[in-house]
């Protein structure tokens, strides 16, 4: 049988681990310093929770899984036959891969109402799982790191949000980050200035194609939709529109002819923009962008979506947004939320690509005891207590084989310390101690040996 | 819409993560103590990988992914109308959630064999997935915390698992331990011995029972397999013998008529009993049990089950043994293994029963700053900044609500110290600290603050 994975998933190696734990690490510690404590939800979800979330395209990525033993007897064969694919899988599935981790932390807070402390703010790390076309940055398996306040409406949550961002880029050493800031509410009321009559979700999917089809493409859409050639022209203008924020902000309240004061989604940019502390985090480039979308349905506020120029082709390594309804889906009314999602494998790509890992990652066992037969085993097994006890990374080669396979093990594994105790050393009492980085050996009696050691590695 | 989750499955708090990841970070550190490196497998592989590996009760609670789109319609009907439920399942899942995590390696080490350095020592901590009934202990979605080596047949590779369950155990503060111990050569040679006519895993699946059934249903099970009465009887004197270790092991030597340096099971338990380290172990109970049998397929050497005398109710935490063949289902021959799996949500549960966990988990923000309105905004931003520029895990109160209110949040949240600024704070530029720990307050220049909760937070 051949070894082979599914499309779109991978194995991660050993120093892959590492430094994808190092990732986990920082980001952590950047979300519980600014006050988010940690959640975990099941990968699967009843199905008719996941649903109707995501877009028609975004339902259609969604894994399900089979129904098992005498429940699949109900696989609604009629269905299958009409071709009604949805409908046929409906009636052999009723759970499903998680697609994102809004929803179940919707879910969660709606469930867990009663104990939650509101604001709350949580944290999650955990994979998702996406049926999409495999390809450079896109993965069917990958990990999404969400940030999240539900239950105030405070702007102060967004400055915070970007801050936030700010904290782990910076723990993460990744440089040239902008972020993208838009507003549902102004997209909102653009669309009905120019007279768009369909569900404003359907703009907002027409938008969204902005990235792929260009303002030349969106218009051609929204021309389908009846829109007259002058308001096209108007919005035209303003999707293409370059210069300040500020000025953006002020064209687009002219063309709708509403204040600042008028429409929430102008004022609330414009506070955002405009707080002390967003000014002075120089890092980072924030751009209001008209063109931003967000595929999500759930979003009703700000959404803000996450770039880095040093790789353009990769797409978007974070987003986010406000979403006023969510949780009222599962029965919770009245809870603003807001938060952000940052791409894991996106940005672990783009700091391999940036050579950002510390090399010190490289590195997992420090100290190998070489095997030189029974006679000498318990001595290196004395040893080998010691070192542990010391809680030096240490292990003893399991076989009596040539000396130098032994030291090419180490040499792969990037061992950087060897101890030789064959039956010369035993009977001196004196250990010979490789460096294999220094290429140099010295010889220690068995109290010295762990002393230089320790002090080697510090 | 309900906000309810499929069976089996379950949330974890912000105070149960913390937990979690507190454990995952002992375990993590054990291993890698002990020479392991990481690596990680995708949630899901193709299924053929999997079918075939975990007896015919272990295939049927494989958790298969439904095939998406167009390849539903080669739904094989014909299949489902004669109730050949497999057949039908196949023809619309060709994926499947991993059932453990040994599979996956040995999947792992057969595709990456030419850049793997043997003997591989490769730890791996991620969830598995069982379409199993829910009870006490046991989940459909759980994590499994493996260290395998792979590429040598040391009796030391033995050994040093067994230290390293001592070593985790003690980190975690878990004591009353006990190993049970066995070999598939001892069973094998005594399935011979008694005349058993069927596949050898037959044996393992009807003494796998023991516990279930006793010996008395074991023997009826055998009865059936025309054991005759004095076979059956010398057998169940074997499988109730009390006494020690060393004392089973010459019993069974009697009874097959081998010495020990005649059946290498009989040599390899005894050997590893008789080592130095385990002997001093002392924390631990190593017993050896005939009735061990494992449920899975690919042993072929020893094998091991951990159980927790404080609980004996939870069933097993932990398994393990060495196979021979494993790697070469996925063409790689001649590679033994061993390997131990701990149970990490069997292991919680017992943490969590005998309160083992430190208090220090359920502080997550260290500081809250309190809101009192606009005018002083800028003021506790300000702060904020400082406090987290020292790494402080801190919030500033999103919105201007009743001091009570936003203290009462403190409270419930376990946030230890909450600062005051309000108006009259800032035009005499002293600050109100509060410790709702000893409920005590004190006063503070903005300078001073920080260092005072620096002091306390140390």
């Amino acid at each position: 049988m051949k070894p082979i994975l599914p499309k779109g998933t991978r194995d991660y190696s050993p120093i892959e681990v590492s430094r994808r734990n190092y990732m986990k690490e920082k980001i952590k510690l950047s979300y519980q310093k600014y006050g988010f404590e940690p959640i975990e939800t099941p990968s699967f979800e009843k199905l008719e929770i996941l649903k109707g979330n995501y877009s028609e395209e975004g339902d259609r990525l969604i894994f399900k899984i089979l129904n098992s033993g005498e429940k699949l007897k109900k696989a609604d064969i009629q269905s299958l036959k009409s071709n009604k694919i949805s409908q046929f899988s409906s009636s052999i599935s009723e759970k499903a891969l998680r697609y994102d981790l809004t929803i179940p932390f919707a879910r969660y807070v709606s469930k867990n109402q009663n104990e939650i402390n509101f604001p709350f703010k949580r944290y999650q790390i955990q994979p998702v799982w996406r049926a999409d076309r495999p390809q450079y940055g896109r993965f069917q398996e990958f990990i999404q790191c969400d940030a999240d306040i539900i239950g105030s409406n405070s702007l102060l949550l967004e400055v915070d949000l970007i801050l936030l961002c700010t904290e782990v880029f910076k723990k993460l050493g990744l440089e040239f980050i902008t972020i993208k800031i838009n507003h549902r509410k102004i997209l909102y009321d653009i669309s009905k200035k120019i007279g768009f009559k369909n569900n404003f979700k359907d703009f907002t999917t027409i938008l969204d194609k902005f990235n792929k089809i260009g303002s030349k493409g969106v218009i051609d859409l929204l021309r389908k939709e009846n829109i007259s050639s002058s308001k096209l022209s108007d919005l035209k203008y303003l999707l293409t529109l370059d210069g300040s924020n500020e000025f953006k902000l002020k064209s687009i309240s002219k063309f709708l002819g509403l204040s600042f004061s008028e429409n929430i989604g102008l004022n609330d940019i414009d506070k955002i923009l405009k707080n002390k502390f967003i000014q002075s985090s120089v890092d980072f480039k924030i751009d209001f962008d008209l063109t931003l979308a967000r595929g999500l349905d759930y979003y009703t506020g700000s959404i803000f979506e996450i770039s880095c120029s040093k790789n353009d082709g990769i797409g978007s390594i974070g987003g986010g947004g406000r979403y006023d309804n969510l949780a009222s889906t599962f029965g919770l009314k009245n809870m603003s939320g807001v938060g952000i999602s940052l791409g894991f494998d996106r940005i672990y790509l783009l700091m391999d690509e940036l050579d950002l890992f510390p090399e010190f990652l490289s590195i997992t066992t420090q100290v190998l005891i070489a095997n030189f037969g029974t006679e000498t085993e318990q001595t290196c097994m004395d040893l080998l207590k010691k070192l542990r006890s010391k809680e030096i990374r240490s292990e003893f080669y399991p076989d009596f084989i040539r000396i130098n396979n032994q030291l090419s093990y180490a040499d792969k594994k990037n061992i950087p310390y060897v101890i030789m105790i064959g039956k010369n050393e035993l009977e001196s009492k004196v250990f010979l101690l490789k460096d294999l980085k220094k290429r140099e050996q010295s010889s220690h009696s068995i109290n010295e040996i762990l002393s230089v050691i320790n002090k080697k590695i510090g």
